[in-house]
């Protein structure tokens, strides 16, 4: 099986050497992002793609991560801060062109979202959110192994920081996860040889019945 | 590219057949999902596989999706409920093992981990494993793609039924995400012919420097 070769082949690279990632191969990651599923379809978040120095330095400081700034390519998944009913009305508008259906079409389905997500706390829909952009994180490290691009989710950073420096309150956003993209510095990157930790399989999964 | 094949072939399957999925594809995307990434590594959710009708009829009680019940296998994402001291150190020890390194190598390691986890809210960290677990559902919906097995993500469902009925709070766990299994009833399922929605790219992803 690809996958399983793709997910043992990749691991969270501690350095990156300088070799750039192509404009094409990041493309093909954010095609990939952009066609998973979401709950609903909606895709309640957004990816930033930086590569500019001087930005992210000032998003790294102070975190663990020398990653953010040295690697290819950063990507910020960034969820949204609520889900507003003009959101959803939007998003059908779009999908009944996109399924070539008449206005209208899917009213009953926006107004089972619309009712759902406006009788929610707003800090509710933010998590929930938030956990749609890490599926979109767990393709994203997926697409880039295929490539043969290399990869570091990371959540040790400051979302403040990064909600400040990028503008993100005033997108309706917050930084939820990163990803950086690179090649791995093979003579440097002490987590390169070392096995991969999993749990025994029968730890981590059961059959029920 | 593989994956925006298998992304594309893809879609939340509304109506499967009867066709069971073989013991050994089940056994292929469990593996997957153990293998990709987790935060620290540390893999803060489980997987249950239920096949049995008689439990799925149960779980699906008052849901709106048939797919628990009416598919080939259902897949429960559990998480943590808590990110206890003792399961730290139990992983370290086996992460110690798996990497042949002498005990107490990543004793710093550990205490940064502990320190984190034990310093957040019961809560804090609850969610934070559930937004692990949806890193697994987004690499099991593609494992089962590549193995041309159709698959449904759903989260409308009632947790605290799945958490009473599978007895997941005595493991420390709290159901948050299914993805159920099966192949697609082409002639019955009215989504199988539907384009697939999704944002343009560009309002997607955004290159911002």
């Amino acid at each position: 099986m690809e996958l399983i070769n793709h997910l043992k082949w990749r691991y969270a690279t501690k350095k990156f050497n300088n070799e750039k990632v192509s404009a094409e191969k990041i493309d093909q990651i954010l095609e990939a992002i952009n066609l998973t599923a979401s709950s609903c379809g909606i895709q309640p978040y957004r990816v930033l793609v930086i590569s500019d120095p001087e930005i992210r330095a000032k998003l790294g400081v102070g975190s663990f991560n020398g990653q953010i700034l040295n690697s290819s390519h950063l990507l910020v998944f960034a969820a949204f801060n609520e889900v507003s009913t003009a959101y959803i009305e939007e998003y059908i508008k779009m999908a009944e062109k996109q399924r070539n259906l008449p206005e209208g079409a899917m009213d009953e389905f926006r107004e089972k979202l619309t009712g759902y997500f406006s009788a929610n706390a707003q800090e509710t829909n933010a998590i929930w959110a938030s956990k749609q952009a890490y599926i979109g994180l767990g393709t994203a490290l997926l697409a880039a192994a295929e490539l043969k691009v290399d990869s570091t989710p990371m959540e040790g950073f400051d979302p403040r920081q990064f909600d400040e420096i990028l503008g993100l309150k005033e997108k309706g956003l917050h930084a939820v996860v990163l990803l950086s993209l690179g090649y791995r510095d093979v003579e440097n990157d002490y987590l390169v040889d070392l096995p991969k930790v999993r749990l025994p399989i029968d730890e981590f999964a059961a059959f029920v019945g």
